[in-house]
């Protein structure tokens, strides 16, 4: 793939909030943002209020290589502690991280980014409220937040989020765009 | 059951949008607002961005007696006309309709209140231009508009839908909670 393309990978854990999930892809598909879904370990992954998502590979069958930006959707607080768990996801957002690629997550995925400690000294915001694992990080009181390549948001401001995401992704015209419609 | 109770029907139909089902329930559950989901024929339905809904009955299954509203959230442009010629859903629409039962609609489903004949002299507003349903309904330039007992609402603007949804089920009151929490 050339270097030079911009592909997001988003990830799909059980318990991922079904609407921070469609909104940002709905934009993408608009201003033709390409993007591959996978999940996190099984083929078919339950969202939060039951929604079944069926996707063809796992994240330990792509090429962290082919991707330029990560999107983590909110989870379900019943599952965030083990998704928290996952060794390779937290090992690939280092990897993101590291490679200065674009990292967003949103509500409660944010804990995942603490967990693999990359909020360090980093400004966020985020739905859950005093984690162990925010302990290093500066919590700002916005709708959404870029800091250096990391974009976090509150779930229930999933349009503004997206808006700063398609900034980031597509430029700052899209964004404009993007906010127009949304009534932003 | 008591007939002051309040209930919501909601019916999920091939090529529903998903996150304009998700955002209303998600405040019913916040709010105690009890509700119900069926599928419109299969037990299996699938929605705009491919997530499926595995529910225990179809809309031939339930009394609408049973229920004091009804919630139909948008769909794909691509099932939008056979949605339409679904005899028991514009039956049930008007069903509604006769007994001043409340009924809400966003983005794309009040063409199925317009195929019921029940937007005519009413104002309402949608995703949907110009379409030979919305002949003699009156559109109005709004986020989400009530007339009667008739809410429809812009899928872009599910908060805002999702806040009259409110309004009308629980109060003012809670209404301004959720507009307050959704930053609307």
């Amino acid at each position: 793939m050339p270097g030079n393309m911009m592909r997001v990978l988003i990830v799909l854990y059980e318990g991922f909030t079904e609407y921070e999930y469609q909104i940002p892809i709905l934009a993408f598909h608009h201003f033709g943002i390409s993007f591959d879904t996978v999940s996190l370990e099984t083929p078919v992954v339950t969202g939060m209020i039951g929604l079944k998502a069926s996707l063809t590979k796992t994240l330990a069958e792509v090429d962290a290589e082919d991707y330029t930006a990560l999107f983590l959707p909110g989870l379900d607080r019943s599952t965030r502690e083990q998704v928290m768990q996952n060794e390779r996801l937290i090992a690939l957002l280092r990897e993101f991280d590291q490679g200065k690629k674009l990292i967003a997550a949103v509500c409660g995925a944010p804990t995942l980014l603490g967990k693999a400690g990359i909020l360090k000294g980093r400004r966020f915001c985020s739905d859950v409220q005093a984690h162990p694992v925010f302990e290093q990080a500066i919590r700002v009181q916005e709708t959404a937040v870029q800091d250096e390549n990391v974009i976090t948001g509150l779930g229930a401001r999933i349009f503004h989020f997206t808006a700063l995401l398609i900034e980031a992704l597509a430029g700052k015209e899209k964004a404009v765009e993007y906010q127009r419609w949304a009534g932003i």
